[in-house]
């Protein structure tokens, strides 16, 4: 299996340059304090489409052949893939095919449909998406573009890790979600990259642990049955993700659900950003884990902002006990 | 009376800038779209305490004689003024004492606490809210700092345009909300000081609308039981910031609160920033008079990101309907 390089998330990211946001580093002297270390947020949540995804989805749209791009691009997602891939599908003039569970939110259906897909909707199985995605490539020909086990998808993905660590220098820790692993393979390959002694730390929910659990048994263990708040981390490693990630991750830190919730709030409140349940997790990993962290130049990939604001986890919770002096 | 001048706002910068952020100035192209006018957000919501009320609240400390600085500073308020005056006061080595009435939202009480004030509370009337702020002033020699009627405070609420228009050029109209008046008065004086063509526009809720009525009748009226979600923005004008309005302001723009809560989940979806209601009454006022803003280069004063997130006005809207193509 070849694994991406260094080179190849440089060559992504002089391919995707015009198409995406250099998205802003933020810093907040009140989580500082907090957490007792130095955090720079990588906010992707500011990415076109909502989310990192659009890296990855431009890059692999982008490297499709002439004869590819007439054919169109398919994926089947409920998620951040699906709109970035639409989004970075008709900028360039390509189709996009979406297969979407008929459940998914009122809300990511229309994000979807306003970036120009065509949606197929599908029973809320994996069987039933992978066979309504089958059909479509079938009648169209379509290039089926996964969200995660896919090489120039992976490379887009780690360019944020790139531009996080040009903007930011010193750098002793990096912090991504896991969840199908396209997002820590690429930032993790960006970092050993230029430089080992950065540590790569994998943030995954507790209750969606199948990266954890095949990282450190190194058998590759698919999620039964996962649940957590964290929508976008339910996903499992792939055999190329898992590859890349036994190679360059440093540690896997599970959270627990209630850390992400009230992590998710805290940076809500104090930075004035809004970020989803999934890139909530890397703050959850950096407050479980203090004695880690303490004294530390850390970067965090903040992976998205898309919530259904209309259903927030804590319109019900107690006010948190944060707020310090000045 | 004396109004601030566009020098004294200078002044006020150089006096401040040591404190303050200089938050940064966002847009979208989503957005633009949408409104079909070029629309760039000053981010006073990532100002600290969260709004721009810092800004005079430290040129107000600042100004203080080292003989006013040790007998304190008090204010009544419950929201913005408050926060960032005790976050100004401390940072200066001043005591805060604030009056909040004893209805505060839980998380704005801890917020306060939490900047090192000391508060007293009161009944939730403007007689004891002032007779409790004249007692501390009676005992304690306390400095008044009112959160509008006061020379100082308007200079340094002017100072976000100054960075606004120092960042953006050739912008044609500015936009402020208006409440009592004070980030109005320092905008406007602002922006006319730097340039006569640049039109200044305020937007208020219709529901508190006593700066329209005061700006048409050419009489100061005050709002009666005025009632609107736009929290930060219930306080009537004064004399000071009525002069200047009369003075400097174009037109005063009211919005419904439809439009408002409308606006409010927009910028959050759209943006992923946190803005609260009083802020979204300028796009509020974009939305409302499209013939207006058309194909303007128009600023936006956000004037503030602190919003109590376990009470949100659109947990059950339906969903909006502004996806729109790439």
């Amino acid at each position: 299996m070849i694994l991406p390089a260094l080179n190849d998330i440089r060559s992504a990211h002089e391919r995707i340059k015009p198409f995406v946001h250099q998205t802003p580093v933020m810093s907040s002297q009140q989580l500082n304090r907090i957490f007792g270390c130095e955090l720079f947020f990588k906010c992707e949540n500011f990415q076109k489409a909502g989310a990192f995804k659009f890296r990855g989805a431009t890059n692999a749209v982008l490297l499709l052949s002439e004869e590819e791009k007439n054919r169109g691009v398919v994926t089947h997602s409920s998620g951040n893939h699906a709109a970035a891939l639409s989004l970075a599908a008709t900028m360039n003039g390509v189709k996009p095919y979406i297969v979407m569970p008929e459940t998914a939110p009122e809300v990511k259906k229309k994000a979807v449909a306003g970036y120009g897909a065509e949606i197929t909707f599908c029973r809320p199985t994996l069987e039933a998406r992978e066979g309504t995605a089958h059909d479509i490539i079938e009648k169209t020909g379509a290039i089926l573009i996964h969200p995660y086990d896919n090489f120039n998808v992976i490379c887009g993905q780690g360019t944020a890790a790139l531009e996080l660590m040009d903007e930011i220098v010193d750098l002793e820790i990096i912090v991504a979600p896991v969840g199908g692993g396209g997002l820590i393979s690429g930032t993790s390959t960006a970092v050993k990259g230029i430089s080992e002694k950065i540590k790569v730390v994998a943030a995954e929910p507790l209750n969606a642990n199948d990266a954890w659990k095949s990282f450190t048994t190194g058998v590759l263990t698919p999620s039964v049955n996962p649940g957590t708040i964290a929508d976008g981390l339910l996903t499992s490693l792939s055999e190329l993700t898992f590859s890349v990630i036994r190679k360059n991750v440093d540690h896997i830190f599970t959270v627990c659900e209630e850390s992400i919730i009230e992590c998710m709030l805290l940076i809500w409140e104090r930075m004035k950003i809004i970020i989803e349940s999934s890139s909530a997790t890397v703050i959850a990993a950096v407050k479980e884990n203090p004695e880690f962290f303490r004294g530390k130049r850390t970067g965090l990939i903040i992976s998205g902002g898309n919530v259904d604001l209309r259903r927030l986890p804590f319109c019900q919770l107690p006010t948190a006990n944060y707020y310090t002096k000045g």
